[in-house]
């Protein structure tokens, strides 16, 4: 599949670098075209990865994966388009940190509402799954590296989609048994509410 | 021990169970004396169970457990009296539920506060451990009930007070090595944000 990973920091590059190396076409986007971290990375990652704009990216996807920072998420995703997305599986897998306010950090959109919400409020024709957010970069592409069952959840509206989001995870190497479906979007609250918890341990 | 334990529901009745079960003295608390459930739980739990007001019962415990209804916690520990509580470990299992605004249930206070900062703020003679609210009243006084290790949290900023409450859990049957300190109290903002995830799952 042609799939476009939005955000070049090492949840972007985790995620891009794993579908490469199960045999995908992954465009990795960023806010201008050339960076440093993004050559890097394609040149590294081989003849199937490439980089490009947010736009580029979400244009080259048949499957669109948010992970970007939080902050700056729906302002990515207005620059990925709008039209670019519509009808497309969007993994977000972001969280709305807020470090502005320095430590502990906050969350920006949290209790009545959440990013995964405001995401599929934002883009509509999108159809936009929440999952990953709540392990690190290293966990999500490669689940065994933590000993025992454990759990990726997987928030939206869109059954199918869903549907496709987990055979993704299964291809990263998540069991059936251990993705966990909490239901729509809305269920992504609990998720990214989940983030000061898991930045206290 | 003499200890108090405010609150007449689910929760209250099992913590104030175990702990006379256990041995100690215990005086179940709520707004009047003489409540129907309060009766009915200290006739039935034995001679060292005895039920009065929240006064009542501050006054009696060495230890106070706030398991009241989170939205009314801070007027259950104002009418406990701010002199009774001070000095006193007050262990607080409650979280700060507000299903006001129907389903999901939302918090009444996170993500820049919490439940556990506000009563230690209202009552700052009292040494306040945030613990055991994120589990169900079963699990809370037998960690057994889920197979395979799991953890209890502990928020707060007195270590001695955290010290007494680690080995109350212990006597639970929480095996030290379960029981985690996430460190001052405004790390019960991660355990009460764990809620919305909780009652999706």
């Amino acid at each position: 599949m042609q799939i476009a990973v939005l955000g070049t920091g090492m949840v972007g590059q985790a995620i891009a670098g794993k579908l490469v190396g199960l045999g995908h076409h992954v465009m990795l986007g960023a806010r201008q075209a050339g960076g440093e971290k993004a050559r890097a990375w394609a040149a590294a990652a081989g003849a199937s990865a490439r980089e490009g704009t947010f736009d580029d990216a979400a244009r080259f996807g048949e499957i669109v994966v948010n992970a970007t920072n939080g902050a700056a998420a729906l302002d990515a995703l207005a620059a990925a388009g709008a039209e670019n997305l519509a009808g497309k599986v969007l993994i977000d897998v972001a969280n709305p940190l807020d470090t502005s306010h320095g430590a502990p950090p906050t969350l920006s959109v949290c209790n009545t509402d959440s990013l995964g919400e405001q995401i599929q409020r934002a883009f509509p024709d999108a159809r936009v799954v929440k999952t990953l957010n709540t392990m690190n970069a290293a966990v999500m592409v490669n689940p065994g590296l933590v000993p025992g069952p454990h759990t990726v959840f997987v928030s939206g509206e869109d059954a199918e989609a869903k549907a496709r989001v987990a055979e993704l995870l299964g291809s990263f190497g998540w069991p059936a048994v251990d993705i966990r479906d909490l239901g729509g979007i809305a269920t992504a609250r609990g998720t990214e509410m989940y983030l000061p918890l898991w930045l206290s341990l």
